[in-house]
């Protein structure tokens, strides 16, 4: 069966993006890479300080019912993407673990998709966070674990032991 | 009837995403702003050159029908965003004037939209593209006047008369 | 005699970048754009929080000692390369009004400068620093005034009633 | 002797800037960290097609006398920079390898530099190049060893076989 969308799901800095664009680099058919920073970069500013996005001091980032209420229409609209025709890269950040990733298989419903676990020790992870330079520190190892908890995948990859390119090429030899 | 989508079809640099973040400001309701930028950005890189995007040594865009395949599901997926509650702008390019008109009308069905032309004079908007510094130039000059060929609009604002803020105001004065 | 150093001086979102872009297009020699935005991103992001700038509630900018000692050397260095021959654009914010300018004249002694006051109506900018929606709310109308207080000019140019390409027009008219 | 400048050498997607932004964190003095891309961003847009910087098919930068004339006057600035006080990371790409140490060295005169080369396999470089998506292709394997060919470091770090903060942590215990 053809896949249609493949879901990253990893904590913050664990490398998905650079996951994401090495498999649209690879993969033979165009496939559109979309995700929980264009969600967030499509919001509002105003959603960010109330109703949205907090940041707690330790980076732990809390989201309101406004943001909820947003991207239940955000995965709507991925889904239909998907059922549309277009082959859909989603690079997720499962902060509320298995609930998050029952929401989105209500919306894929029965579309063909490999969920794959982007795994990567919060240490690791939190030296990235630095490296970058322009995410709030904390993030990465706030979200290291709990992203994953209860969360079932078809593959996992782990970017602290292999490249970018080597985890997509592993991701893409799944890809149906 | 409540609007649930505003599209805002210019040019390149006529300032449509400038009136999109001062309506996601104005407006008391969060509004998503998604648009051809976020839909560019979310294509493998390798469209740009074969099958996807060419420019013209003049800053024509030539899309191919590999983007169209996947412009198609984006148009769909933003529709179902819309239709599953979400308020969405949509900050668009029509290269091909009144039937890119007709192909998001097909998609947007009998959702409440307002259709706004954000008019730009050709020369100013060459002139922006200049201060941007990061565009393709010729993309003003060659955009400005072709995208709003047999386009509708409920409601037009001139970016060359006035700030982006207040054609934002007269928008969402318009907003049911 | 030849203009080897532009200073272009005004408040956030004011319009100063967009002028530095158009004139590096328009001059026939290549100049060198650099500002406070190119400081502040070369600075440690330690430097935000404690003993470097600090934003107040309204959007007003405090910087201290150690962004002083940074700004002092890279001041000079700046000089040092337009003694060395590079003709270079300074995109700079007046914090300080008369004193800022008296550092950076110290710094460019006898070096031919042309200092040129961008002003924008702070409701004006204000507005714009909506549209941009990078910005920190509030400096735009903070700064629009107290940036230009005691500064001489060669030449000012007004954002509000011109476009950036057209300022820059008059300013290279006036580049020696 | 106190470091004062610490510089960088590597080919491009190499790490560098990751490394630099560790060592801002990681210091205990506030450090300035320029390079390379600052300098290629300060430049008029028309440089990097006519007498600037030309990308050949295979990814290699070729670089003109225009260009050449402004970065010899960016060097002399940051070690006047540095003269000023300012402690400074350079991060840069010496596509002359032996050559363009000597220029640094001649504007460094007598200031305590620790030179260091930031080494990474050009395979894996070539392939963190497609994880980043914004640099052109061929860049990577096409500087990744040039860049060092008889240029003398004080210390290597191997950014294929350890992460930038740890890098960034063996610099820095050299730092004096």
């Amino acid at each position: 069966m053809t896949t249609q969308v493949i879901v990253l799901n990893g904590g913050s800095s664990s490398g998905k993006s650079g996951i994401a664009r090495c498999l649209q680099a690879l993969l033979p058919d165009p496939w559109l890479a979309l995700g929980t920073d264009t969600l967030v970069e499509a919001m509002p500013a105003s959603l960010q300080a109330d109703g949205g996005i907090e940041f707690a001091p330790d980076g732990e980032v809390i989201v309101g019912p406004a943001f909820r209420t947003l991207e239940a229409a955000w995965i709507e609209g991925i889904a239909a993407m998907a059922r549309t025709g277009a082959r859909v890269i989603v690079d997720e950040v499962f902060l509320g673990g298995a609930d998050s990733q029952q929401r989105w298989r209500n919306a894929l419903g029965d579309l063909p998709v490999l969920w794959v676990g982007v795994r990567c020790d919060g240490a690791v992870a939190a030296g990235r966070e630095v490296a970058r330079g322009d995410r709030i520190i904390g993030m990465a190892a706030s979200q290291a674990d709990v992203v994953h908890q209860g969360v079932a995948y078809d593959l996992e990859v782990d970017t602290a032991h292999a490249e970018s390119i080597e985890c997509a090429r592993v991701i893409a030899a799944r890809v149906g």
